[in-house]
């Protein structure tokens, strides 16, 4: 059973020979002992399945290498993993000047052995009982320095407005000025309040990101204050400790993108994003918060659209995890972030995109447990910080203005219209439209 | 209390502004509420200390700052670290291009948070009782399909010829072909039989690489079996983990460089190698194996001087790690490395470099633990290959040549008077030198 990995490079010499060595480098760099005749590459050697030159680009010509790399080599440990794909092998082969790990494809025997996400995109669906919408996460702001009430009340007036699920900063965890107990107790509280107040079901999603042996008792502590989701800083923590935990977890786990950039925004070196998501998704994230559209969040479209592949697409008993793309979005970037989506469904139901996952789409329908075909245009997530918390009239006001936006799109209303029955929504098309 | 963050960055528009912007984004993004008279930024704010235009690199101007960052933000520990210096904030502040976490500077209070190497260089030298040369680690080859047996034979024949501490490669953990406790089971008998018959003390170090919640329980199989060190693939484990595992580890802990590639060897993105190796030390690292000399290691001389530097440098309470640099080394590579060696060292003792630990230096000198000062041109370790398990008359016979380069070098003898004196070197030049 072998692991399929696809590598972009540059070297000097023959790309023949250096995709040869790179396959050593990282198995058998030695394949017998001296003196004893024996060849350990027919069982442990990674090799070639194909290579391709690609358009050289501004006169540098690179190459992609397609190798196949046994897995008895490392087993279904997300570490021994990642040091097969990505460890000194893959870096430091002779003659590659630059490399970048593009892609994986994992055999379905080997999916098999993970759990991946527990809930999945229909699983968050039925816990928030929304089926026929995005779902619209939203970042507290301040994210630092408030106090634990304070934090707390503005995430329930975001709830009453309308978000499905405020959650804490990626640099709000169990800090000092808001231990993590007194935080959750209060929201916990006041999500039942919203539900009750709302009729809506309401979710928070708790920053639980610490050291390794706090993340169980982290996670008890926000289930046990009635709190139904927690983030982790995924590659910050470590991948592995997120799969141990998923082993006891009871509430979907939602991953943020800290750190991912450092080895993947470069295009032609390190590990690709869409790498890091799939590996995500084996270690058994629900959510993927991605980075998403305009200019501060550096990720082309072909980028997002592959990284949303990476969540959605099929991947053997590994359920598709909810993508949220992610980055200075407010009411005016619904109907945006809506028509890209609706780009790279390759649904029959794009643009259509309202009925219930039950009916049309969502996992456990294919073999593959989830086709791209799949999942639908509306089968993403948006988190909104200074669009529903700085909005003019607070952070009701800016959740409201979100729900408007897709009422205007649900309904097929003009958006002018919808800005003069909506007050909350004009003032966020005032305040944020460049 | 704050830490201090230093990022080279290239950006458009002006470096202040830019700068200043990274500040917010990874700390007080929105620094109040709407309608409340508040400021978080005195308490919470990230601030500039120092910003310098560097010399442009082919027309391109880059800039170094000096940030300040509220520990508050924070605290002890890694996986939020992490988050703050290397995560959303850092990579996507707008108008910057391009930037690096080129260093981290601790202060003493917030490093008497961590534990760090438990052993540190003192520790190993006292664990094996070396107190004069550099040590001598190894990893057997062929590193991947060999039995147990087959495997620990290999490792006993380079104790027998000198090598301290054989190892595990990278990519050799806990696999069906070779079940660790099997491995550990023999390789603890012959470590013990290798110490009566050299009448030196011997270490093995195991990789333990898994995933995280298998940690311990391999540690302990190790321990059980008479094993005396462990290895992990640092950033493939999550470094968080390695945190945890260091409170209850009883044997020094050896950290492998896989996966740091990805995100530091790019010269002005991502996160440098001296930041990756002082968060390993803060972890608990012991001995540090990094990319050394030569080509295929594709790392400058001012990188492994500041690699070096992040291993042995003052750092509080947190004590020295032996820092073992490595890449096809071979009998021939000791004097070259040794010189290097001399080179970096600050110390008076360098060029003689013999004494004793407890009288010319290591760690607990000065308030710092530390000095630069105390760590000495021998305290190093070489991790060959091939240069000991390829060698024309095998590894016993590689692992002399070792220790035969090191003789001449303490007794001053000319190396081609050594070499005919030694066959094992002799042979050593003639099949690797080039």
């Amino acid at each position: 059973m072998n692991l399929i990995e696809i590598y972009q490079f540059e070297c000097s010499g023959d790309p023949q020979e250096a995709a040869e060595q790179l396959c050593q480098e990282q198995s058998t760099a030695q394949w017998k002992r001296l003196g004893v005749d024996e060849d350990f590459r027919p069982k442990h050697g990674a090799k070639i399945i194909d290579l391709v030159v690609t358009p050289a680009n501004a006169g540098v010509q690179s190459y992609i290498v397609k190798i196949a790399h046994p897995i008895i080599n490392f087993g279904a440990k997300i570490p021994n993993l990642l040091t097969a794909v990505a460890g000194e092998g893959a870096f430091f082969s002779p003659n590659i000047k630059t490399i970048k790990l593009i892609d994986l494809e994992f055999p379905e025997e080997y999916l098999a052995q993970f759990q991946g996400p527990q809930f999945g995109i229909a699983g968050i669906r039925d816990l928030l009982n929304i089926h026929d919408r995005p779902i619209f996460l939203g970042v507290v702001k301040p994210n630092i320095g408030l106090s634990p009430a304070d934090f707390a009340e503005l995430a329930y007036q975001s709830w009453l407005g309308g978000l499905d699920a405020p959650k804490d900063d990626e640099m709000l965890a169990d800090v000092e000025y808001s231990p993590f107990s007194e935080r959750m107790e209060i929201l916990g509280k006041l999500r039942k309040k919203a539900e009750a107040e709302t009729g809506e079901k309401k979710m928070f999603i708790a920053n639980i990101t610490d050291e390794v042996d706090c993340l169980q008792e982290l996670h008890d502590v926000a289930v046990k204050n009635g709190i139904n989701a927690v983030m982790l800083n995924a590659w910050c923590v470590g991948l592995s400790a997120v799969r141990c935990l998923r082993k006891k977890s009871r509430v979907p786990l939602v991953s943020h993108f800290d750190f991912v950039a450092a080895f993947s925004r470069v295009p032609n070196f390190g590990v690709s994003q869409l790498v890091a998501i799939k590996l995500q998704r084996l270690a058994g994230f629900d959510v993927m918060i991605l980075p998403g559209m305009g200019v501060r969040m550096q990720t082309t479209e072909e980028e997002l659209r592959a990284n949303i592949q990476a969540c959605v697409g099929p991947m053997g008993n590994i359920k598709p995890a909810l993508p949220v793309p992610g980055g200075s979005d407010w009411a005016g970037t619904v109907p945006v972030l809506y028509k890209k989506m609706q780009g790279y469904s390759p649904s029959p139901l794009v643009g259509e995109g309202l009925r219930p996952l039950a009916e049309g789409g969502g996992e456990g329908r294919s073999p593959q447990g989830c086709s791209p075909q799949g999942w639908r245009a509306i089968d993403f997530g948006m988190v909104p910080g200074r669009g529903v918390f700085n909005h003019p009239s607070g952070p009701k006001a800016g959740a409201k203005s979100f729900r408007q936006a897709w009422e205007a799109i649900a309904q097929k209303i003009p958006i002018e219209e919808q800005k003069r029955k909506c007050p909350e929504l004009a003032a966020a098309y005032q305040k944020f439209q460049v």
